[in-house]
């Protein structure tokens, strides 16, 4: 099968990371064209204007779109007005709304919009959801740290409006903890630290309203040393099960589960998904994870804390 | 035709301003019970708590709730799962997951849910929509100040969490702005300026993304001494259009118009409409409004300024 001409725009640390990588070894695409300010990649044509990379590739038929949240919805709404198919790095937006404008897009060209989670794509989510199913939750607790120095050396946007701050790695628990969960969610209570000299929090701690009376918290702190913890523990009537790594790994009562066979790697899933998505010309876009951050972003008690500096 | 039976529930100053008097002329309603902690009303059975309000009064078909949207949560889940219709005071809810909610438990209940905004009932909100339609906008600009001391005094609520701050009267605005736009808008850029010792803005600036490139801004403020300003300024290829008083006036390129006849007054043609809705077993929740809110509480540049007291 040829494989569809696909153009990446924001060729910063994910893209370098993830995406090229992903895309050199990708059955179903190939890298046709870049978009960037400052970034390059090699072996394709390079634009630093996305309308103009749309102009002179006409045959590109899919944009994946790496930059920060804010900056990214000019470049999606240039490519879906010019018929193209988007795929949405996370989070796909800054705010719901610009989200459903960029959906109202997509329908009138009728062209498809991927917003993607990757960390949903973890070996270990599927099985935990299919493991919560019909078990009775009674403790739900998600701890999510990092050290921000590790994850975005010197990348001043996240502390920026509508960087997101410590929810940008918060996310990715969120994309897990919405597709795991039988039942709905939401924050009823939100603590953020501020870092004084900055816009968007550093630590938070939210507290969820469970439909059956779980208790249900997260805890989430960017300026961490030692190992990341990525790690989700559900208390049932049935077992404990302890997803671990982001998802990469699951224990039920302590045993440690094996991952079955099947397409390894976040990303790889991902564009492989885009891939179906495009073929049956259907768009997916699950705000779920974005809502918990922006209700926690509005709810939320600011507490203001130390600096951050890098 | 005999009238159906409502409560109402958290009985404060809107309450008594607005709804009290509203139902006791109402062709469709009778005021039946009411719950409240600290409020009351007379010649109607008063409750302090609403599961043994909805169990004495089984012939109450409908709840009207009017306290501040952080507990409402509560009352409104407790109305709906004892399947009766609900009726919301602006702001539905203190997020968008707590209102995703209701809806469910509305859906799954059979009943209604109505997502009040009393402003949209303004006299002029219709007639502006109808002369905004069709014409090409070019710079669209509100202008809503008050003084929280004079319409919420000594009500520290509306600057905890949840309490939207100069948002509550801004989003009167908002549900006004979404009835009348013909194109759908969202936040790109926002200010709030944060007294120092309160958790909510006391104003904000807003700029809005317009599919046709006109420049929509918003200014709010709560610490406006002198009279009201309620004003949205429509500045056209067709001529120029002030709505002011918050819709109760209208100019056209200066001219003052005339509202035509039918049912005056914001919270009767809520109450009207509460009534169709449950005649023909239909909700309705419009979320724009608060989606704009709760955008620029997420994406929002906070400033701090000087401490706000009573």
């Amino acid at each position: 099968m040829t494989r569809r001409k696909i153009a990446l725009a924001g060729i910063g640390k994910i893209a370098t990371d993830q995406h090229i990588p992903t895309l050199a070894s990708s059955p179903d695409w190939e890298l046709a064209a870049a978009v960037s300010r400052h970034g390059r990649v090699e072996g394709v044509p390079n634009f630093t204007d996305m309308d103009e990379m749309l102009a002179a590739h006409p045959e590109v038929g899919t944009v994946s779109l790496c930059m920060p949240p804010v900056p990214r919805f000019a470049y999606a709404e240039a490519a879906l007005k010019a018929g193209r198919n988007v795929m949405l790095e996370k989070p796909p937006g800054a705010t719901l709304s610009e989200v459903h404008a960029l959906e109202n897009l997509a329908r009138e060209a009728g062209v498809v919009l991927y917003a993607t989670w990757h960390s949903r794509e973890a070996a270990f989510v599927a099985p935990a959801a299919a493991w919560l199913k019909g078990r009775r939750l009674k403790r739900f607790t998600v701890t999510w740290k990092e050290d921000v120095r590790k994850w975005h050396p010197g990348q001043d946007w996240v502390f920026e409006p509508g960087g997101m701050g410590v929810f940008d790695p918060g996310i990715n628990a969120l994309s897990i903890v919405t597709a795991i969960l039988p039942d709905p969610i939401h924050v009823t209570r939100a603590t953020l630290e501020m870092p004084e000299n900055r816009q968007t929090p550093i630590a938070a701690t939210l507290a969820f309203h469970h439909p059956q009376g779980a208790e249900v918290t997260a805890t989430m702190d960017w300026d961490h040393s030692g190992d990341d913890v990525w790690r989700i523990e559900a208390v049932t009537d049935g077992g404990t099960m302890t997803l671990d790594r982001g998802g990469a790994e699951m224990r039920i009562d302590g045993s440690v589960q094996s991952a079955g066979d099947g397409l390894h790697g976040e990303y790889p899933r991902l564009y492989a998904q885009m891939a179906r998505l495009v073929e049956d010309g259907r768009s997916d876009v699950d705000l779920s994870p974005a809502r918990h951050v922006w209700d926690a972003m509005t709810l939320g008690r600011r507490k203001i804390v130390a600096p951050f500096h890098w």
